[in-house]
């Protein structure tokens, strides 16, 4: 999972790790938005659980390449992962506990040296020797990992309450509401970027009329908003990580 | 074989049949525009018979995710199919005729339960259930599929008559005529969209001035309609499944 | 390696391997400009180095398709290259040096006869042949192969001379430049395009102004000019292939 698009710098990673061992590599995506630590975040915690035990998910979204941010690899029960320590795990390694973490200093399972590609030279390799069931040897023990603030959703009477998570590429705003919460609500009050919106919960984009805001249910069960052929993101003139209010 | 781009819906996916079968995974295409189905069934007729027999094709490109139309399964003679029954196995299903057709309603075979994502909980699945063996267990025998209207190409004396099948990504118009029934000509005229064009009949786009017309062999053997470094689409305002006359 | 963007052609190309070889099959990238050999070379050349010994690289970037271009096989003391005679593999043959080059003439290892489509019809299976140990039967012996003309890197106590070779999505100018000829200057003047300019030698984007030329290090260690959140491409009004000085 990466922010390269499909350029040559996904090849060369592959042709790294390849060096070093047969697992097989599944793409997830390469297409988060570039340096969207917040987007990668919540989209790597709504994949994971579909991929088998043992995967190693090797996540290069990083806009502190050449920093002092870490890279690091880290074992829980299910999976491993191996990110730059920007706080892109805060959200998976919330549901998978971390058993193991590590600090990749040991340059003997490094690849290059440059200051500008760690994606290749640091990343992509440790991923590679953990599948080979190296893992304490790639550097040093750490007690803790980075995170992200973000608002937690929580339900009370009057609504439900969270963030706006990430937009999809046509705009859709994504937020970490779960649906069910407002899934049995005709219509509800949103708050977000200072403005009170009224919106209509429906099915599908078709329900209300051409440029009317809606939410409905997205693919993983969590509350999108959304405009009937528009871009709700321009309509609301919100930012990913803002404040959102569902008031019933 | 999606209209998902390179999200991490693709990714996503492969984790779910990397669950069930260790069977390669290989990418058709995920490029196909949004919900057009017609397209899909254009590119996937002339794109299966390169690969290997057996070869399971899964499909998502779904403008009824949610509605009705039911989720098949199709084994011929040399292929499986697994896609939404809207149409988008018309052609392919021409020449591999279906030996047997499944409704993909057996729940035991499903990954989850969304109204909303079933390449995820229903499709993938399924396909990855064929490679192990398991077809007629997925659901319940169907007499037939859904079948999207098209014209027929044909030949007389005087033309050659089809449709316009889909535009590439450059706005060259794809035909269903095959370029071997006018490869004798110098020059045509067409008819579509009520409006009739002469058109030179040559090798490459040069062959032509800058704006201009020409008709040429597309790389499956069909007859594309393009303009010299311009928008064939915009410049005949024609659509796709648009009646096609090439008179002689 | 192709400029076909994510196509079905991508995948058609893979079916038609898979028919002949079980070999793995791993995307270096397939975002090429169209028919830009220039930056088809110098990428190439930038990445093979990453791969395992022994792999066959397929590269179809080709805007002589149905002209009287070769199609070649070569074969390397480390790796196989199959492409189209255009100049492509130009850098990477200087140091990789041809031991056998083969001229793809040889109907038996085709998978059809179309005139505009040789990615799937002669690059493809030959290379998946090679995976299988064919090699000298795949055609016939040629002494030589096509090269592109560049400007190599040189240096003087006055300056840096080279060339623009690509680039990059967001406009920046990737050279061909060691960065470490530069690397201890702490800003240089730059003539390119008949102009002249001076540029600081920094690390990153945000050490100078918005709007303002930079220069620094690329992920594989050469001079990239760059434009702080502008592209440098336009400010510069440079082509691929333009003459570069660095003086110092």
């Amino acid at each position: 999972m990466t922010d390269w698009g499909n350029s040559h710098y996904v090849g060369i990673c592959k042709g790294v790790m390849r060096q070093i061992t047969d697992a097989e590599i599944l793409d997830l995506t390469h297409n988060i938005s570039p340096y969207n630590v917040r987007e990668a975040m919540y989209i790597l915690d709504r994949s994971v659980d579909y991929f088998p035990e043992k995967t190693v998910f090797l996540i290069v979204v990083d806009f502190g390449v050449g920093t002092a941010r870490k890279a690091i690899a880290v074992e829980t029960d299910k999976y491993y992962f191996v990110a730059p320590d920007n706080g892109i795990l805060t959200l998976v390694l919330e549901r998978h506990i971390p058993r193991k973490i590590v600090d990749l200093v040991n340059k003997k399972y490094h690849f290059g040296t440059s200051r500008t590609f760690h994606g290749r030279d640091i990343f992509s390799p440790a991923a590679a020797y953990i599948t080979k069931g190296i893992f304490d040897e790639l550097g040093t023990r750490l007690p803790n990992y980075a995170t992200l603030p973000y608002r937690k959703a929580h339900l009370t009477p009057n609504g439900a309450y969270g963030e706006v998570a990430y937009f999809d590429r046509f705009g859709n705003i994504e937020t970490n509401i779960p649906f069910s919460w407002i899934a049995e609500k005709d219509a509800v009050k949103i708050n977000v970027g200072k403005k009170t919106y009224e919106v209509p919960v429906v099915e599908t984009y078709a329900d209300v009329d051409e440029g009317e805001l809606l939410v409905h249910e997205d693919s993983t069960g969590y509350v999108e908003i959304a405009v009937n052929k528009g871009i709700a993101r321009e309509k609301l003139k919100c930012f990913e990580g803002n404040e959102l209010e569902i008031l019933f």
